[in-house]
């Protein structure tokens, strides 16, 4: 084989599976948008057959000989080819490894899961999950000696999610947080809380639509290549770096929630529309890694929508939106409410603070299920008991308890602690971007150019060209998590007067 | 092989077909209704490489041979496979002809096509888009010969639109249509036009949506699956026989538009909703001809929707919607105001008998240019001939004349005059529900269940599983186009007091 053929077929097979993932996304959106209630059948069908014809193109023997062939070439690649390669092979020896037919198997309990889950949760029934959750588990832990059997499982599957991350690394790194974050919660047990009712005045839902359209405007999202919808569940859609799709969810009586869910996504669509042209259609594309991705969104969200200048900035278009709600609301009485520390039962509804304790409860379980040391029976009293701990609250159901979150049923186990790492990374991010530039100036007149301009150098275009680890090294420095401690110490020492 | 295994590839293929279908709907759905403005070219990628994919798929040898062995063992299947089969061979052996290079190749300019004739259209210059469509004919002309190189070209095109019917039989049936609608014409022309100004007072889009919703209630479309959504040219689209969807758009000032639009494309709707299960997932699942499935719509539309008794039965509701709008009009001049006769330029703005007019000239120019009597470059000439000869129009730019259409750009010759022989089919569908049950007392209630029941039971539960001829058989008995004259010559006598 010439090696100008191999890289032709290289391209070719990227662009096929880029294909095959737009196909699922056109299925996913229209499933969670527009499409009738009940016609989840023939789009399951359609998805199977496709993730059938995905599977049998990328794990046939002819790829591994090709990647395997271009391995052997490395030193003439360049690096967007070396780091195709290299990542191509990854996914290919991860799916080759696990036998096809326990690659079904795992497909179809994914499926039936989520049904369950679904069930589960809504009467607040444990017991009813409990049986398919201990075969995810034991999926989980068998698929992890596929991934890499030189690994601990948990360690395995946390590497899946960020590259270079294990057990080690969380176990220290959350030890700092909870050793930071607990006693700055004590203190805040005893102060005054702000006045926060009227974020849950009446807010109709046409003026939060018009609302979010300038939020969109603010975030700098070119309207051409991003799409806002509803869903029940916001979340980003990336096609590719010049169609991005994100969605919220309006409560009529919570102004605060749609809010910061648009900031949320809109800083994870941020990241796609940034990446480079020359990554697209190919496995580079998109974002690196889970954590970078919600440093992104978290920043956004958090480190610039939470910011005083931030709101100061925004709060005259706001109370042209809502005249009557915020008439007798201030900038600064507006920022100390969506600031408010309160430790809660449900993860998505966390504020700043307690949001990485809701993490490290699901890590501690994860990592007790994976090790062994729990029984899958005994998740319910593990989970309420560290909510007691870490966060002093009784958890009632299970419903708000260890059924609250999707990601066990959809078969994903070591993806939570992306979320903290993302928090952490994205206060270095804005520390280092503090030295470069003035940030907060702009940023009090809602211009948001600069640091839109600084993400995108730093970490936006590479897509996946480097790796994870690299990114956050490019945009961070050495990780150091007492940067995030800090900037939560200093935060909420100024909200509360501590 | 063993019949039961040959039976399995089958149906495996047929799925495989669906899901690759349903992919391209789902993108074509998301880029003409939310898709963010400037993101067709990833989508174009992704629906091309999907396409090779269903090709390669579709025309491998091993299919052939599959194809080949069922057919052998013809008498041993049963009517749904054997219809499979025979179905499936058919376009095997159209796909396999032609050459890969020659669809490729064709693929490629009809992609350009579409967006060559947009411009033309804007710029109302033909001459834009004559190149292209110079090299479309020729393409048609050459892949007739590998259709079906028995046929004259135009012939084997036709063929592939609507089964059995050819040159003879539409210059016949046009012939008497022409000779029927002609005069019908010239005596309405003498007479005094009803007042419809009415229609194009401002009717706000959020009544429209509410009046949509209504009339979908009022066609028994259920909403579990059936959903309606906006697009700049209103269609229908079906994924399966529990997941279709209908589009509209809504103009202001112009409340029979959309209203007809959605009774029109509701009847395509009701069309795939009634398809058995039998046939889903298969080559016979989606209603079987155009022609056929134009009678559903157009049933709806005009035989239902343009007529008394239905209006009667709505009018109360539709005043509601627009109190203001309708003060002063009664049902009996909404009817007639819907039932204007006016010989126009843009076929999709006609009313039901002059829109047959506009076919004829589509299909006059079709044919000559298919025969090689008629070069690419004398279309506008001709054509604003024969609107002139038929109905008596002067055609003032190729905006408004031959660039109107988008059949040709899309690669569709032979396709126009199924919408005409829809409307004959559906005049006799009517005569002989007419015979066999009581239509019009129901309908005058608003109850149309009776009308959906005997185009279920006669059309819509075969899908493919009859050949077009067939379906149009059972519903109609022997074809003949004198009943759709009589019933408009019946129409507009009374309507224009003859």
């Amino acid at each position: 084989m010439e090696l100008n053929e191999a890289l032709a077929k290289l391209a070719e097979l990227q662009k096929k599976l880029y294909a095959y993932s737009t196909a699922d996304a056109a299925l996913y959106l229209d499933g969670t948008t527009v499409a009738p209630k009940d016609t989840a059948e023939g789009r399951g069908v359609a998805l199977g057959v496709l993730a059938g014809e995905r599977h049998k193109l990328f794990s046939a023997p002819e790829v591994g000989e090709l990647l395997d062939f271009l391995w052997g070439q490395k030193e003439a690649l360049d690096q967007l080819h070396s780091r195709q390669v290299e990542e191509l092979r990854r996914s290919y020896a991860q799916l080759t490894r696990i036998p096809a037919d326990e690659y079904m198997e795992y497909a179809v309990l994914v499926n039936e899961a989520d049904d369950v889950w679904h069930r589960a949760k809504e009467r607040g029934d444990f017991e009813l999950f409990r049986p398919v959750l201990e075969k995810l588990v034991a999926f989980n832990i068998k698929f992890a000696g596929y991934y890499d059997p030189s690994k601990a499982p948990y360690d395995a599957l946390l590497n899946e999610y960020e590259r270079g991350v294990d057990m080690k690394y969380l176990d220290e790194f959350f030890a700092t947080l909870r050793e930071r974050i607990v006693p700055l919660l004590h203190a805040i047990g005893e102060k005054e809380q702000p006045d926060d009712s009227f974020l849950r005045r009446h807010y109709p839902i046409e003026a939060q639509r018009k609302f979010s359209d300038y939020l969109m405007e603010i975030l700098g999202l070119d309207r051409t290549h991003c799409a806002i919808g509803e869903t029940e569940h916001p979340y980003t859609l990336n096609f590719n770096n010049k169609d991005v799709r994100i969605t919220t969810h309006y409560h009529e009586d919570d102004v605060g929630n749609s809010m910061y869910s648009v900031i949320h996504e809109g800083g994870h669509a941020k990241y796609e529309l940034g990446i480079r042209d020359e990554v697209q259609y190919t496995c580079l594309a998109g974002g690196v890694s889970m954590g970078v991705h919600e440093s992104q969104s978290r920043f956004y969200e958090n480190l610039i929508g939470r910011s005083l200048p931030f709101i100061q900035a925004i709060f005259p278009k706001m109370k042209e939106f809502f005249p009557e709600q915020l008439a007798d609301v201030t900038a600064g009485q507006f920022y100390r409410a969506v600031n408010k520390v309160q430790p809660s039962l449900i993860r998505t509804e966390a504020d700043e603070l307690t949001y990485c304790l809701h993490i490290m409860v699901r890590y501690e379980v994860e990592k007790q299920l994976m090790v062994g040391t729990l029984a899958v029976k005994d998740v319910p009293e593990t989970w309420n008991r560290l909510y007691k701990e870490y966060l002093g609250v009784d958890v009632p159901d299970d419903k708000r308890g260890c059924l609250q979150d999707s990601h066990w049923s959809g078969g994903a186990f070591g993806y939570f602690p992306s979320y903290a790492l993302g928090s952490a990374y994205g206060a270095q991010m804005l520390k280092n971007m503090e030295r470069d530039m003035d940030v907060w100036g702009p940023v009090s007149r809602g211009d948001l150019s600069g640091v839109s301009e600084w993400l995108k150098e730093k970490v936006h275009q590479y897509g996946g060209l480097l790796e994870p680890a690299d990114v956050v090294k490019n945009a961070c420095g050495q990780f150091d998590p007492t940067v995030f401690a800090d900037y939560l110490e200093q935060k909420y020492t100024e909200l509360y007067g501590l």
